[in-house]
């Protein structure tokens, strides 16, 4: 039996051993897989230090299995919204250097603050101490279409080279499925086509689909359509395809043809799902209920777990195609899950325990996001890295990984490119592990990789900048606020009340101990840091209303 | 001055050699121009003997640019109406044949005829005297897509297989811009990315716009959205951009990379223009009125001139980027100009003069189309060829082109390739030009050329069949109707009243002499065809109310 066993193994090498050679020095495929809202807590698959309460709640065995391939990302952060977010990919600036620090309308020339965006509020009604800063609330549009500037009578944009054009032109298939939201309507910036891609299915200037479900026609039911329908899913209309399905079908049509030609693709994979509205994935729901669930979390974990099943699917079928070995797969999140009102069930401001808040703040739950990296052969799996990384980091990163050596771009960019990190981080973890020094998730956490093999210091100063108001009514831990993160220590810049807040996250991820006081000196350097940064990049800044004066830099206060 | 200026064309020369030596031997790139519901007359150039009155009401010089490049289809065919042609061009397939004999609802299982279509009409009230066939009102899908037809619960539907598929899969990059139409929505049909193409703009199951506005949001103001709104093109929502002009700007941005990377093309460039609403544009409106046209007739030459002045911008693009003289344009209409109703202008039923009626008919006026073929080195430039051709000549014809020999389709196909007939025929033409055989239009469309050399038999007998009613109310010269042309002959087979009419229609283009009477035999001979044919398909036929019967074929009248 033995020597039979052997020979069905030799048999099952030979296949395995032809993509070898013909995947030999070709340039890999990438995969983005990004989901909406999804908080650092919201899976099956802790990043943390133990298993949260969340963790027992929600259930995605494929994250859990690409961990495996791959490493995660344990440290890894989003902007407080998506816009900034999405763009940032885009341009490898941050935020507050774009002028884009909020989402966008879906309108041209409508600031969605609480201020401009809400039916009826006016900067006379409303009642905010602040007034909203100067930004680029028509975001992003590519450098290219600059002369069409009159075209389209665009202002308080950002013109930048975009990250997609530049792989496209060297050579890559470049797929958008899903959401986009770079531009409102009637901007540029609105078709996924102008950024670079090749393939656009379903993206526009939709921030959030009007409906998941395929009886309402995923929000195009005659009359009832508005920007936020979903585009080019007519086929699914009337069926029994929940959008989530729908969308990742299509997504793996789009790959048959580049797989096919041996073109090297990106897919940008930017699912709709876990944005609002949160409706029931109907394939999912029951066992949540069953196990006594509210209905909103029920109906949210369900959307996860078609979220998950739709990972599931691609990483099989790039295994089907023999294409899995030479196909890097990123996954991540726009920013932190939805922690206000209870449309997705459990109680307000609580859905990213043990992180503070959610969405929309520079505390934990609104930033800190579920980062998993697999590159077969390149990135020991079954990793865990620790190193804070960012939203910038991603455009030199995806360039280098796909061989792009030589680019220009007329923005000045802030991110580094993570290629050391997740290569040699990775190796530098899995030796540890070897070792035997890592026998649990908090030992795995603690490893710090030393910038000399990393590239990256991981004491470095991230920003985060959100100077605006979530929504009309006044949310205390979320509006009008700045945030660094340099090693252990975070300081947030609460501009309402003109505070300073000090954190060690090792000790305190829940963001509940400030130090401010016990650590002036801490909290000096890491204002001044922020201050010089927001300045240098004359970040925009909310006025302060009775004097008409700008709010001033958390080093002024 | 005579040897710099010899100099300076020296120079002009050494690019355009080296382009020459780029695409030496490469596939060529195809693009297939197609204009919604335009008639045979409505240009100012006359595909006919002589320049009829609508040919000075119109302006379109890119359209005589582009016959001065190529040579001009004086005889060519498409089906009644919009659905069966555009699926025959992917199936090669008569319409009869296919079971898809009138244009799709937008919506899945629902039945466009009169009686299922039209709100408040049942079988029961509705007045006709025939009850509507069984077809394929759920149009055409992938046959790639049959396993899933549990999914869509798809009835009532042609599987084959889609040229663009294997035009796709021979290595051409495929892409589809405006109108698709090939199924309703809430069937795979409805996805231009399901018929091979890996690039879709604007193609969904709609079969014209809601608007061309961008005031309008090309239909999608939120609130007025349904089925017809256009896809793909929020970026010029509010913008003074026409969707004509729109969908042109994107269409040239898709071969940008295909062009960069060497790929050959197949666009296939779908204008929803002429069809309804007939709304102006405002760029070429005014001289049309101030000539005294009505406000419809007006709008309708505005549209006009704007789809004109898009392959005015397709000609001019790949003339810049050093490709035209590898790139085969073929231009072409659906179907016969709208003809019921006065939105466009001008007396109902007369639009078409000096061909009888218009869309739905299988009168001249509803069938023949203007159609030009440019093929840079291998057409005879500013030709003229008059042998018939029909829709389901396309697929072979683009396929030998493109150089695919060898393919599969599990549907049997009813078209000629087109190829000897254009190469060897433009060339026998130009020989008789250079002769000075050919002085006139009326000389030049008189030419036969032989089969021996265009393989096409001049005297095959095409057939049209339209077992349906246009629209609830009855259209005498158009409802129910069959046809079939042979050569100088056309026989029109009124299923109404079980006549059977036969036309000279080199003698009588206008088909108002009606010659069965003094032919008898001819009558018989081409009833016997067209009933032989249309029983060899097994092709829907109507039945009478009155007895349940099915109406008889011709030649068992």
């Amino acid at each position: 039996m033995k020597i039979n066993k052997s020979i069905y193994s030799l048999a099952l090498a030979a296949p395995f051993a032809l993509f070898q050679s013909v995947y030999a020095g070709q340039r890999p495929n990438i995969v983005f897989f990004l989901v909406d809202d999804f908080g650092w807590t919201e899976s099956s698959l802790s990043f943390g230090e133990e298993t949260y309460p969340n963790n027992l709640r929600f259930k995605t065995p494929n994250m859990e299995r690409l961990s495996q391939k791959g490493t995660m990302m344990t440290n890894a952060y989003a902007c407080p919204v998506s816009t900034p977010t999405r763009a940032s990919l885009m341009t490898g600036m941050n935020p507050a250097h774009m002028k884009i620090t909020s989402f966008i309308s879906l309108y041209k020339d409508v600031v969605p603050d609480a201020i401009g965006g809400h039916p009826g509020a006016t900067n006379e009604n409303f009642g905010d101490i602040f007034a909203h800063p100067e930004w680029n609330y028509n975001a992003f549009c590519p450098v290219s279409l600059e002369p069409q500037r009159e075209t389209y009578g665009l202002n308080h944009t950002l013109y930048a080279t975009p990250m997609v054009e530049i792989l496209r032109d060297a050579g890559y298939h470049t797929i958008h499925v899903g959401k986009a939201h770079w531009g409102p309507a009637g901007t540029p910036g609105s078709n996924p086509y102008n950024m670079g891609f090749v393939v656009n299915i379903a993206g526009s200037s939709n921030g959030h689909p009007k409906s998941y479900l395929p009886e309402d026609n995923f929000g195009n039911l005659p009359g009832k359509g508005d920007y936020g329908s979903v585009q080019n899913m007519s086929q699914y209309y009337g069926t029994d395809v929940h959008l989530t399905e729908a969308m990742t079908r299509e997504a793996l049509k789009t790959l048959e043809n580049p797989i096919r030609q041996k073109i090297p693709f990106y897919l940008y994979f930017s699912h709709y799902s876990n944005h609002t509205p949160i409706q029931r994935d109907k394939r999912y729901i029951q066992p949540y209920l069953d196990a006594g669930m509210d209905e909103g979390q029920a109906r949210y974990a369900s959307m996860v777990e078609g979220m998950d099943k739709s990972l599931g699917d691609v990483l099989d079928f790039l295994e089907t195609k023999g294409v899995a070995d030479n196909t890097i797969i990123i996954f991540y999140s726009d920013n932190g899950g939805h922690s206000v009102g209870n449309e997705k069930g459990g109680e307000p401001h609580t859905q990213n325990l043990p992180l503070r808040e959610g969405k929309g703040s520079v505390y934990e739950g609104g930033i800190r996001v579920p980062m998993l990296f697999c590159w077969p052969g390149k990135v020991s799996a079954g990793t865990r890295i620790n190193t804070p990384v960012s939203t910038e980091d991603m455009f030199p990163t995806i360039l280098e990984m796909a061989g792009v050596k030589k680019y220009e771009t007329v923005q000045k960019r802030d991110g580094r490119s993570l290629v050391k990190l997740i290569q040699k981080g990775s190796r530098y973890v899995a030796k540890a592990q070897k070792r035997g020094e890592i026998t649990n998730q908090r030992e795995a956490n603690a490893i710090v990789i030393p910038e000399a093999i990393s590239d990256i210091d991981p004491e470095r100063g991230i920003i985060f900048h959100f100077p605006h108001q979530l929504r009309f009514e006044d949310q205390d831990d979320i509006d009008f606020m700045s945030a660094i993160r340099k090693g252990d220590w975070k300081l947030v810049y609460r501009m309402h009340t003109a505070e300073l807040e000090l954190y060690n996250l090792r000790e305190d991820i829940g963001e509940r101990n400030n130090m401010a006081v016990q650590y002036p000196e801490i909290v000096k350097e890491m204002a001044k840091e922020l201050g010089t940064r927001l300045r240098g990049w004359d970040a925009p800044m909310p006025t302060v209303r009775a004097t008409g004066q700008k709010v001033p830099m958390p080093d002024e206060l």
